[in-house]
Order: C-alpha cells, then sequence, then structure tokens
C-alpha cells in the first residue's frame, strides 16, 4: 500500500492510494487520523487496512490532491552518513575521516516538508541534493537486534536530504546544514513493506534537470537498515513516526570535480525504485541578508589563551 | 517567575511558583494550559500571568509535588559544544578540532526529562556530566540579530547534558552518545528573564557526592547567547519552546587525569546562579546486554576497495 497525508479544507487527512486515487483511511479505520497512530499501530493494522480496501472506492482523485509529507513531524528526523562506500571514498577526499561507527546526525524536524516543496536556499551558497531511501518506524524499538529490526518497520520512501554545504561543515557536528526549512521533502508516500520486499536491492538515482547525477543502488550500503536500528535502538528507543534517512550514493554536486552546486531554477528528481520520486524546484533565497559570520572565534580564543601564559 | 510543570491525577498541569507553593496558571488564564502556549504568547502573556499573581493562593505545596520536565517535548532540542575556552582546551587535549563556526547538535527529544530523573546508563561504559544554562525559545526567530535576540527568550533553566562518551566518539557527531533516555534532565523550572537578568553573569557549577567538579560562569562563554540565537536563526527558524542548551565549561570527568566517569550510586547535582538545580542519581543499567558493535566497517570497506584497485 501506498499511505499518503493529504490536505482537504486546509486540515491533513490520512489515505490510502487506490488506483488513481486515495481513500480516506478514517473511512475505513475510524480510529485512525494520524499516520502516527497508524505507525504505532503495527502490521496488524496494516492488513485490516487492507482487507478494507477491497471492497472501497476512492473518493478523492490522486492528480490534483495536495500531497504533504506522509509522516506528520515526527519526534526525531535521523540521517545516516558516509555510508555507501563510493560516497565514502567522497568524504575521504574532501577531508573527512571515516568514523568508527554509524555516523547519525538529527535534522531539524521543521525541515521536513511534502515531496514537491520549492527548496528555498535561505543562506547558503552551496545548496547540495542527497537521494536517500527512507524508513518510518513502526512499533517502538527498544534493544532491538537486526534479526527483529524488520517488525519494527512501518514503511520506506524517497528523501532527498537536502544539503547547504557551507553551513554543513561550519562545523563537525554537520546538523545545521542539514535543517534549513523545506531541506526534508519525503514522498510522495510511505510504501508498506509487503510491497518493497528486501529493501537492500533498490536502484536510487538523482537527476538534475534530467541528467543523471546519482545512479546506485541500496545492495551497496555499508550498513544496512537491520543494523541501523540495531545500532541506534541499543541507544534509545525509536518511536513510532520516528524517521531515518539511510544516506547517500556518490555523485553529489559538492564532490564532482568542478564542483556543481544547484541553483535558482535547477529541478531535483530524486528516484528509488518501487517508491516513487520527490521532485524539488529551486526558487530564489527569501533570506533579507546574508549573514556576517565572524569565523575561527573558537580557535583565536584558544590562540590568545595561549599567548596569555 | 519560576516556571513549572507537574501532575496531577497523572496529567500535565503548567504552573508558576508562589512562595513554597504553586498556582495552576490555567486558574489565572485559562486559556494556556501547555507552557508552549506560553511561550509562544510572548512577553505581554507573562506581564499578564505577573498581575494575576499578586492576588493568588497557591493551590498545590512546591514540596511533594512531581514535578515534570518544565517543558513539553519540544520540536528540537539544540545543544552547542566547545563553548567554554578551558573546556575547549580539555576538547583539544582529547583530539578535537577546534571548528570555525557554532558547533551545534540535536539531542532526541527523548532524552528530555525531570530535573530529578534517575539515570539509567544503558550500554555506556562511560557515562559524564556536563552542567549547561538552558534557553527556551519564546517568540519564533527567524533572521533575528543578536540585538533582537533577547525578545525571543522565554526563560532560562539549569541542565545536566549527560553523555556517553564511548557512544559520544562512535562518530564525529556526537549525537547518538548524548540522547539515551533521560540523558537531558531539565529544571526544576523556567526562570523568565525578568528575574535573571543579564545571562552572562551566572556562576555554574557541578557537584558529585559533594565534591566540586565545574565551577565557571557564563561569563566565560565563547559565543554567547545573543550569537547563538543569531546564528541558528538564520540557519531556519527557532520556534516556541525550542530548548537551546549553551555548552558545559571544564571539569568533565571524561577530560580529568585520571578518566573520572561516574557510576552507579553517584548524585550529580547541576547549579546555575538563580536558576537551581537538577539533581540527579545513577542507578543500574537495566539493559539487556552490552552490545556486539563491530568496529572501523567504513575504513575496512574503504581499505578492501583500495585493495581491489
Amino acid at each position: 500500500m501506498k499511505l499518503v497525508r493529504y490536505e482537504v479544507d486546509s486540515e491533513p487527512v490520512i489515505g490510502v492510494v487506490s488506483g488513481d486515487g486515495i481513500i480516506r483511511i478514517a473511512d475505513l479505520l475510524p480510529e485512525f487520523t494520524e499516520m502516527q497512530q497508524l505507525a504505532a499501530a503495527g502490521p496488524e493494522a496494516l492488513d485490516r487496512l487492507r482487507d478494507r480496501m477491497v471492497s472501497a472506492q476512492p473518493t478523492v482523485a490522486l492528480e490534483g490532491a495536495k500531497l504533504l509529507a506522509p509522516m506528520e513531524r515526527p519526534r526525531n528526523f535521523l540521517a545516516i552518513g558516509m555510508n555507501y562506500l563510493e560516497h565514502c571514498k567522497e568524504g575521504v577526499r574532501l577531508g573527512v575521516v571515516p568514523p568508527e561507527h554509524q555516523v547519525w546526525f538529527n535534522k531539524s524536524t521543521i525541515s521536513l516538508s511534502p515531496y514537491n516543496v520549492d527548496i528555498d536556499p535561505g543562506v547558503t551558497r552551496m545548496l547540495d541534493y542527497e537521494v536517500e531511501l527512507g524508513v518510518a518506524i513502526g512499533k517502538k524499538a527498544r534493544y532491538v537486534s537486526k534479526e527483529e529490526a524488520p517488525a519494527h518497520v512501518f514503511g520506506y520512501f524517497v528523501a532527498n536530504d537536502v544539503s547547504a554545504r557551507d553551513w554543513q561543515l561550519h562545523s563537525q557536528t554537520w546538523f545545521i546544514g542539514k535543517s534549513f526549512e523545506n531541506f526534508g521533502p519525503i514522498g510522495p508516500w510511505i510504501v508498506t513493506p509487503d510491497e518493497v520486499g528486501d529493501p537492500h536491492t533498490l536502484g536510487v538515482r538523482t537527476y538534475v534537470n534530467g541528467e543523471l547525477r546519482q545512479n546506485s543502488n541500496t545492495e551497496q550500503l555499508i550498513h544496512n537498515v537491520w543494523e541501523m536500528i540495531e545500532y541506534v535502538s541499543t541507544a534509545y528507543t525509536l518511536e513510532p513516526g520516528d524517521l531515518l534517512l539511510t544516506g547517500t550514493p556518490e555523485g553529489v554536486g559538492h564532490a564532482m570535480i568542478p564542483q556543481a552546486h544547484i541553483g535558482v531554477g535547477d529541478f531535483i528528481r530524486c528516484e528509488i525504485d518501487k517508491l516513487g520520486a520527490t521532485e524539488n524546484k529551486v526558487v530564489p533565497s527569501t533570506a533579507p541578508r546574508y549573514p556576517e559570520l565572524e569565523p575561527h572565534k573558537i580557535a583565536r580564543a584558544l590562540a590568545e589563551a595561549e599567548e596569555c601564559v
């Protein structure tokens, strides 16, 4: 099933795609009005939904529906870095030291947006794309082994982990350059596991204005989806509706020679087999000004302290 | 004013401390039942609350009230690293490269907890404390200059940015070791800016079993509170109730020679002038097992690829 959120009279509604239409989930299972509730309810609820769909008719045409991000703003919106070998090589060439374990950061939840949102670059001068397989957590996961992990997946989706490379590299934690508004378009839908099968055999691609820039397959993941759920859930509880982005393959603009960041008017399509595609146009920045940042304040303070000795 | 959240019949209620009691805020201003609503309403709402308090009597005794974290789970729970000079020196000695700009990470929101929560170490073998001045955002902040920043502060609080040093240093982004359940006790209350005055003149201290371990003052901040709000709000919108931790001074256990991590039975008190203190006891881990992690998977993949050439 393809699960969507869409707007009716300015209110979010959850639905399931049926042919070229959408069935409102609350018409079939009245207890579910939010995607996070459905995620928390586990696979049994999805089975009931599938059963009821058989005799139901869509009430809204997919074309023309205003789709929202297919999950409400999560408690946490995680993403892993350095998780495709060829992309790691790009990173190492740019000075990143290979981490000892999985390298996670937590995008601001304000970055989450619909699959087709326009991207406002804000104050970055180095805008970039990253196609990523996304995983939505279903039943909460605590101390889950990789063998048990599949039972905790609610579904899969496409994400563009939009990145402001200048701000990302302001510091080693990457967080800030990954967290601008609308830097996390996902969707158009969440696809349930039964329809995806093994998530480690999916082609992932990015096109910029129709030109193929990223072209890999999730079989190239260094840490696979089950290992990711095991690792994070060993540290703390993953909750229903938490979102995990699983890393991007080689081909990002920042690592091209010469570098090829994206800019106003560019159209970015990130697609993954079986899951669909995000489609985002870069629009002019609405930032009132570029900031005058004072760099190296820490290094300067350290140097001055040194002199005082 | 000291603003609290507490439990009545297992439901969270917001209140304001008055002498040795608590006044329920909804008894004075019925429209406010959540702290995030009050934060969003700006300073005018706090002025009205202050006016109404004059003729009101507390309905609950402070002693014995079950205090919760003084803010609902925020959309984002940010913390800055390397922001006190002497602590930077500790970091540099341990191999951290001084970042060019402010170094932010986003703690999992599941780590937020009451000021007196027991700390379960989970799977860490290197548990540590970090006293930090916390800032709760009031009116949403977007492209706010440091001069305008004070108007966006809802209040201040004490935080212990509890850290699993082994997991923190699994990778450069720090996130995972800062995000265990209950690794973010804050409170006991949020203190409004009128009662704090300049937030850059506050003594900050940590005691472990009564022994003074951290002892500094917010005048030592490298990036001050206004610069932090300017920086983050230039990247994206800070929303009402977002929480910012402003960094810890020197004296953490991980940097002591020899290292002195905390363990079961230790009692950690983090206190800040005018704001009160968090008080946390370390309890035995409830982790069912320590994980068998496979380190250096990325480096190994890179080395193997090298050999194939």
